[in-house]
């Protein structure tokens, strides 16, 4: 259906038919408008997104891929880039305020709501990974104090500020936070009944210097929509809501499984080449001194290479299977870190698990290379010396695939050094060293 | 925190504390005991969980992990699963059902309340990874004249058996669906207002039969919480969560990721070394073949090898960063695939683009190899032949780490046939063949 969208979009383009194109960009859901826009030819983005209404785009401008963001953040008109943020909710406008630069970012936080330009202040003090980042302060916060009407009559005068009410928090005289009341349990209640007596006290609420991942653990766990972020003191800062958590969940996703293989999180479908190549060449430069090293291994039995030139045949079936061994190890280690499934007390045991399962495949598929080994040369010998190094090779991947993460997590250092040119230069090395040293010693 | 409670849990194991055990484990909130139950010693955890009440275990018992469900369920007592079910949500109690041998699940159906049996039958007929396999049928549903004031009394009759109600639907006679209102919408309206007056008639809904990874996308582009699902007469059936999303949005970025590096999707962090071992055996021994391919195009240069051996050195050079190449760019691909970035109209120009990555990539570091194999060996030829190699291996790591997600995507194939496995197969082929036979050529 957006496909057909799409399409109109393009005619009316191609017959500059204003007024039918604002109309049409301007009736969509701004979800639908901005993926619209992310799909049109480049040189119709910018026009689509200036036809949209002040309001528009201030919901769409969020959902446009990272580099289009940016080149119409520099070209956009201030006056229209000030109304636009005084539209948007704190977390978004701050969100869009630090991608400004100093110069446009001062000018605008003059020229906006001075209660809003105060609070994006506030907000860009936070690390944008923690949930100061993540959280807006919008909320509804009531004395605990106050009667059932009163509170209606609050969020009455405040409805506008706040979407997605759904829960309002009550506080104390300090702002220190006392409970939750679920919009649904405000309707039902008395006229004359108090916050406290209506409230939830079991509050969950999250540290303002969490960092967002375990913020999603805490959605995760709880199966919550909003949860209110609160200081030291437990005052009230604001609230957290699901919906940035699942971009959270969704970001965190890419950066493990691009972690391991050495991408940057910013290496993306739509990125352009030139960056690719920027963002992929120091991890390949590291790679190839880590395949020099591996190969400098292999240089130790070059005479043995030289007799016995099958041995290079055989060496891609060592270094294969235990670099996807490794890989499989690294994988279920890693995801298993990211969803809080491994945790201190199973952490050994995981390890010791990992190892198991290498030896045993290990054993499994080195008796098959034996087979196939002696099938195809006749020479036993050659089949227990290929046995034995992949036996090596996945204990190896065993080993280190699952150590090294923990490792890294466990002394906070980056978990990129885990990742898989790592663990396949660990396992070539162990594989080829003992499959060409047992050659050496057994076939020479 | 989570840490001394699990410490004391097991003391009062050790001193047989009962009464002790049984009001902490209580008292916890439920997602606090499901994660001490999976933390404890294995000797402890049915017990841990015999220990909970009825309505403490049916909201626990969904967040163990799955081995320690299966044996929950095989053992538990008829009675308390009865009683259990019938304190879930439909959703949960058809999670539960699914997971029950034949006998057990009709015993159950007959002996659970007569309404939620029936609702749990026509869940089980939904695709567990559909709409239909995620929703739930407590809805609140409104008919469109329905009056404000009627509307809270309907509420107030039902709000316990719909928890988190958020939301309420506005349906015709006929239950065909017309509008959806914010319960804070109906907190501010008159009380002579009807449904129909303060409903938002610009409704999104998921068709039952949707994909849940479509669902996923929905939630994730339109930034909601919950979603009604519909049947293609557009009758109300039931509603989706976020929660539930969560978890969708975790297994299938498990799921993307396993399959990269054939993993099934059961084998995680606490799984049996021997089901492990059962799961990757498969998949390592068509690694065995697709190694055994690349060995023997290695093969066919033996005899060069023979004469200059240290081809053979250089082989894990041309080989590492091939593969790694192409685990990058399928990274890429498959990750803008999932998160719905990679799209008909940007496909040609994404696989454009890592073609393009992989040849600047192979000429740099293609580059750098021929600048070290002439420091080290002397010989430029050698450098030439190398570099050749790694232009070409990047090209091919592009191209098919590209093309080849791209085309099972398309084809709905499975994707595990885009994994690492196969991509470096055809990335070591390339590599090896154009190392070794130009090495043949120019160096013989």
């Amino acid at each position: 259906m957006l496909k057909i969208a799409i399409e109109q979009i393009i005619e009316y383009f191609e017959n500059n038919r204003q007024e039918e194109l604002r109309d049409k960009m301007n009736k969509l859901h701004p979800a639908d408008s901005a993926q619209i826009i992310n799909e049109l030819p480049s040189e119709y983005k910018l026009a689509a997104f200036s036809l949209l209404n002040t309001e528009n785009a201030s919901d769409v401008i969020h959902d446009l891929h990272d580099e289009l963001r940016e080149e119409i953040l520099e070209t956009i008109q201030q006056p229209r880039l000030v109304k636009m943020i005084d539209e948007m909710d704190s977390d978004e406008a701050t969100d869009i305020a630090a991608e400004l630069d100093e110069e446009q970012l001062k000018d605008v936080l003059e020229k906006i709501d001075k209660e809003d330009s105060k609070e994006i202040k506030q907000l860009l003090e936070y690390d944008e990974d923690s949930a100061g980042g993540l959280m807006q302060k919008e909320i509804i916060a009531v004395n605990a104090e106050m009667k059932r009407d009163e509170m209606i009559e609050y969020i009455r005068q405040n409805h506008e500020e706040v979407e997605n009410i759904h829960y309002i928090f009550v506080v104390d005289d300090k702002n220190k936070l006392l409970g939750i009341i679920e919009i649904s349990r405000l309707l039902l209640a008395k006229p004359q009944r108090e916050a406290r007596d209506i409230m939830n006290k079991n509050i969950i609420s999250v540290p303002v210097d969490m960092d967002q991942e375990q913020v999603a653990h805490m959605f995760r766990k709880y199966d919550t929509y909003i949860l209110p972020v609160v200081d030291k003191a437990n005052q009230l800062l604001g609230r957290i809501t699901v919906d940035d958590i699942i971009d959270v969940i969704d970001d965190e996703a890419s950066e493990d499984v691009y972690k391991m293989v050495g991408l940057e999180n910013e290496d993306r479908v739509f990125t352009s080449p030139l960056s690719s190549v920027r963002k992929r060449l120091p991890w390949l430069t590291l790679n190839l001194f880590t395949a020099l090293l591996v190969s400098s291994v292999v240089g130790i039995f070059e005479n043995t290479i030289k007799q016995l030139s099958f041995l290079a045949v055989l060496m891609p079936v060592v270094a294969g299977l235990g670099g996807n061994s490794g890989t499989q190890t690294l994988t279920v280690i890693t995801r298993g870190i990211a969803l809080g499934e491994l945790t201190l007390h199973n952490t050994f045991k995981a390890i010791l698990k990992e190892i198991t399962v290498g030896i045993i495949n290990g054993v499994m598929i080195g008796s098959v290379a034996m087979l196939l080994a002696y099938l195809f040369r006749g020479n036993i010998l050659l089949g227990v010396v290929l046995a034995v190094a992949m036996i090596c090779n996945m204990f190896i991947a065993g080993l280190v695939g699952s150590l090294i993460p923990v490792i890294m997590k466990t002394l906070k250092f980056d978990p990129a050094l885990a990742s898989s040119v790592i663990i396949t230069m660990l396992t070539d090395i162990g594989g080829f060293a003992s499959f060409l040293g047992l050659a050496t010693i057994l076939l020479m």
